[in-house]
């Protein structure tokens, strides 16, 4: 090198390049998956580009917050009493607000000190992901399932086994499934809400002994005949941690506010330590805006149910939309009526679709012809399935869809 | 275990609590070290405690934040456009902003390209130190320093190794230390604005073959004589990354926002793979707030220089106090009038006081006697030396260093 400098020798770390592209399906973010997609459209495509791919329907008027959210934000930045450091579990007001919103649907009250406020979902499941992983144990997600699970196991060196949900029982746990996989170094298991038979779960988890990972971002975000039941009311039968946030339930993703709930009345997360690695890691991790957290407790208190109905009867219309418009396309098929969440898994029958290789190539085809994102199922553990989002503008919805078909139709094998 | 439960698999993570016991004055955070301290008070003073422990003058009138950075949130809330997701590096208008800002300094434009948002300086720390860490590799870091740097070294299995700064010479990197430390594994080295002589670490960097990671929070926070200079001025002797945040110098450390900055024209960051490293990190972590990005603009651009200059003023007027104040103490000693940034290192000369072990025990029973908080300087790297932060109303300056005053003098050795 000149000027008799050494040879350089810093490089970037391969922990983070080696094990994303071992397993290059898992490893990829929906964000990654969706930025590839969408460098795909066709630029001369004058017609608006359909986004059916990730839940975020936040630029929708239909899907706009409550004005008693922004307030609350306002309000916290005018008072200028947050512009300060927070403590690293939280501002007292915001975790006792949560621990007041959460133990509305329990049959025992949360303390503030059962509560920790994240950076969002995506923070609190770093957080826990985390303090759980040690040289050798394994931790259960779901197929389908959200891959920052996956993401943040490997990059903690915790071992990733996937259990299947069962599409013709509306995506139900398959038990059996999760006791084949569990060994004893098998830590937790983690369930995405709405819609799991939480009593069963609660007590197999126990039978096997491992703690439930209960992710409830879809907390009330149900139509249709399901309920939403949280995980944590089953906490004095297996130690649960539930992450959750106000991202879906107030169409506010981009806000970043969200928790770990401790529903452990058995003090069994505290005796083996887990509690005391989460504040560890808590204490050297970035916090959420202090003056978010300031807002919550009127976010949480005073939000209407009247603005919570609209916003399901919306996300219901567009289910309807949904199934009855998938039902006649030709080449895919959605096993059942989605009844909660934002988005829906349907499967591709890739035999009657021809010149498209896998669900990859489905997606890919279709954001260059039609302008229409939607997820391929391998960034969720699902080849040749798509995931929807229909939890968008109706009209456009229904604009997407008929693209989807003109799609399907003009791939389909002729006969 | 009853109910034929196999016994409880999981347990809390060693690696948090293993390192963090090891060196336990090194590991604890200031935020760790203060609450230990606050838990101290004694709870039948009526005084007002004083805090002189950590960078945060929020909650002082005289330090608000500009009614131009308030009003720039509030408008991004109200506008709704920035509810939604962000893209991992950050929203271009930010990024583009910060890229502008930063440029201002610099003899060459940032791209907006060159530029990720990040939740504060706290997230930017976090960051850099996983992409670089690599099992061997070593980073050089400063005493006294931010021990953020160590808690994340430690956490990645980096190692740490500490060069002095020297307090005769207004704290000055001492280069001959840094050349001893390094070697073939080291990777970077860490220095903390402002007043450090950027051209000959940048050429002592250069001849080492390590990039320079410049935490330049307090970036403009200057009076005196010191000027401030930018490291990455020579970002093309060697690759510099530049980690700052609007916390220090808009007075709103609770905010979250801040940036690492690639100060590298001749792309070895790139070359190496530890843009991509970054890259990838930043894409399986949490984000800021979407609207506190969509604020950035109009916080860079509009904040008036005169908002800048009086809350530089009352720094100065501080830093008077504090000098003048800390000459009329017994048993301590500062060795030189600050500068810059918001805190000063002060030595205790325990020879001189009585019934004081060490810096711990001098900060532990000067919160419980006269309920004023400093840090002691283990937390910084530097035992018997305590760290007073003066960047407080001037009026409780003043009274919390003639309690300390007060303190010195009942705990003056009896000649």
């Amino acid at each position: 090198m000149e000027n008799g400098a050494k040879s350089w020798a810093f490089r970037g770390t391969q922990k983070l390049s080696a094990k994303q592209s071992k397993d290059s399906k898992l490893m990829v973010t929906i964000r990654e998956a969706l930025d590839k997609l969408m460098g795909n459209l066709n630029e001369d495509d004058d017609r608006s580009v359909i986004p059916l791919g990730h839940g975020d329907p936040s630029a929708f008027p239909c899907f706009r917050t409550t004005p008693v959210a922004e307030d609350a934000i306002v309000d916290a930045v005018r008072s200028s009493k947050f512009n300060c450091y927070s403590p690293a579990a939280g501002i007292p007001p915001a975790r006792r607000a949560i621990a007041e919103y959460l133990s509305r649907d329990l049959p025992y009250k949360l303390s503030p000190d059962d509560v920790s406020v994240t950076l969002g979902c995506t923070q609190a499941i770093e957080i826990i992901i985390t303090a759980l992983a040690r040289p050798g144990a394994n931790i259960l997600v779901p197929r389908p399932g959200y891959p920052l699970y996956e993401a943040r196991a490997a990059f903690s060196n915790l071992e990733v086994r996937h259990f299947d949900l069962i599409p013709e029982k509306g995506w139900e746990v398959d038990l059996d499934s999760v006791e084949a996989l569990t060994d004893d170094n098998t830590v937790a298991m983690v369930i995405i809400g709405p819609g799991n038979p939480c009593g069963n779960i609660a007590e197999t988890a126990r039978k096997l002994g491992i703690i439930v990972i209960a992710d409830e971002v879809y907390s009330h975000l149900v139509f249709g005949n399901k309920q939403f039941v949280p995980m944590g009311e089953f906490g004095s039968i297996v130690p649960v941690l539930t992450v959750g946030s106000i991202s879906k339930r107030w169409i506010v993703p981009g806000w970043g506010l969200g928790w770990i709930a401790t529903n452990d009345p058995c003090g069994l997360l505290k005796q083996t330590g887990i509690l005391d690695s989460i504040k560890k890691y808590l204490n050297i991790s970035s916090d959420p805006a202090t003056f978010i957290q300031g807002a919550i407790p009127k976010i949480l208190e005073n939000t209407t149910e009247e603005f919570f109905s609209d916003i399901v009867n919306t996300m219901k219309e567009d289910a309807d939309i949904f199934y009855s418009k998938i039902k006649e396309i030709p080449g895919i098929a959605c096993p059942q009526k989605p009844e909660g969440a934002m988005s829906a898994m349907v499967n591709l029958n890739l035999s009657l679709l021809e010149g498209i290789n896998d669900d990859m190539d489905f997606c890919a085809k279709l954001a260059k012809e039609e302008s229409v994102i939607v997820l391929p199922g391998s960034a969720v553990g699902m080849k040749n399935w798509i995931r929807i989002t229909f939890a968008i503008e109706p009209v456009f919805l229904a604009e997407g869809l008929d693209r989807i078909k003109s799609f399907c139709e003009r791939h389909a094998k002729k006969l």
